[in-house]
């Protein structure tokens, strides 16, 4: 299955990931990157995320059959709207924002981009940005949620299925709404924990941080500018993830006040449990993780 | 430098770890594993952490010239004091645990025992338990806490740090208190934290689940006897870290309730500024971290 000629808009980490993933599997017949840096346009081109380089004119456009913009989530939506304008009538828009609701509500109010558009979230990335940490294999074994609404036809869902089965997503669909939900339990929230446990400890006390600390606060580096931008347009979700996380603190506090060890062994029970159900069903996904170099 | 003969008393992860590492490393002319269940002592003797299983009797302790009760926090008090009983006058007993403060202070009321005795905590582990995950270079570039008091005759302070050291640890003395109050902020209020984000996403969402859930609900994984133990040995220290990690969560609850980009954005760059200033302060330390086999 070839897919014409793709243009990425915004070629950081998962943009460019995609690049090299399209040209590697050889999926697309060429890839365009577009981005408003011309410096960080060429060191794409050179570290092989895309074939060209081009402007954001109706130039770069005119050619393409699918369109995927992997700009930060504040500015996602009003680049699927210039993106449609240019694209061919039966091109396929998608974009990878980590939120989806304010998205698709703001791309449906364009007609025209409403009709090209699809919700994607590839649910893969790092602490780190940038197209120099871009790798071909960074959505294998990953999810990618799909959020079509009656706007979306049929065709275009079943194009961005096999576009992202082809990475090596496993593709689920769902309403935006429930994406949001479920993503600043599993997500956002978490992020934001991982920033208040970064603070938590003064730099006389990291000789005395260990793995739980390395692994707990390491998504605290990500970058500002994105992840703001994602709390603030999932906000109502993300404060729900919080209430809800701090029930669950708040049990554990209780038990320990009271110190009592029957119920803190039983509540650490249900999170032991529960993390060794997500172990089993995440090496179901990905038997042989990539290497995280 | 050789220790002579060091008995290991609880061979699961870390005992076996020191076991294998001594013997590697030639340290000890012998390592003896006591230990309860007599299956897992021969299994820790065909993987190579000990060279003879013992009885838990006086004849094990007679000819040792080091002792390292390594079994849960909950227990190391009681053991530590039943082996001063048998060792040698000239001993020295440590023990491993994730908490100081209680065992110190219960070890210090008995004489013969508090002159042997001296606190240590080498920060290194897993989610993992049990001798089969025991490795030599577990403490490599790890930093081992020694917590003496004005009972602890300083010679045996130096042959502690010679022994950890030996082991490829960074040693670091403070009191009890002071390593508790540390490792509350550090580890213990944040395998809570694990535990809570654990629960928070029913298995349904678990395919919505990328890196950052995964890095951080990984030692909602680790045993519950063990970690029931640690937090009430260190109860008062954990809720105040529960407490401070609430305020900066309020914080950031806050600004989001706010839509505050500005107060968002600052907060979170305090976190991602001492998330990078870990991450040098970890690396130089471990330049090369051992693999996470």
């Amino acid at each position: 299955v070839s897919c014409g000629t793709v243009v990425i808009v915004g070629v950081g980490l998962i943009g460019g990931s995609i690049g090299k993933a399209l040209r590697e599997s050889g999926l697309a017949r060429r890839v365009i990157g577009v981005g408003r840096d011309t410096a960080r346009l060429e060191l794409a081109q050179r570290l092989g995320a895309i074939d060209d380089a081009a402007q954001d004119d109706a130039a770069a456009y005119a050619a393409s059959s699918v369109a995927v913009v992997c700009t930060p989530v504040s500015r996602v939506a009003q680049d699927v709207c210039r993106v449609a304008r240019y694209v061919p009538d039966d091109a396929l828009i998608m974009d990878v924002g980590s939120t989806k609701r304010v998205i698709v509500e703001t791309v449906e109010r364009d007609p025209r981009a409403a009709e090209r558009f699809l919700g994607a979230h590839p649910i893969a990335g790092s602490d780190r940005s940038g197209v120099e940490h871009a790798r071909a294999d960074l959505f294998r074994g990953s999810t990618c949620v799909l959020t079509p609404t009656q706007c979306v036809q049929p065709t275009l869902v079943g194009r961005a299925a096999d576009f992202w089965t082809a990475l090596g997503c496993h593709v689920l669909e769902m309403s935006p709404e429930a994406h949001d939900q479920a993503l600043a339990h599993t997500s956002h929230a978490p992020h934001l924990v991982a920033s208040a446990l970064s603070r938590l400890s003064p730099p006389q006390w990291h000789a005395l941080a260990g793995g739980a600390f390395r692994d707990m606060t390491r998504v605290a580096g990500a970058d500002t500018e994105l992840w703001v931008a994602v709390f603030r347009q999932n906000r109502a979700a993300v404060l729900h993830a919080l209430d809800a996380l701090q029930t669950n603190l708040a049990e554990l506090r209780h038990a320990l006040t009271d110190d009592d060890p029957e119920r803190l062994a039983a509540l650490w029970e249900v999170g032991r449990a529960a993390r060794s159900r997500f172990v089993a069903s995440d090496q179901l996904r990905d038997p042989k993780p990539p290497p995280s170099c």
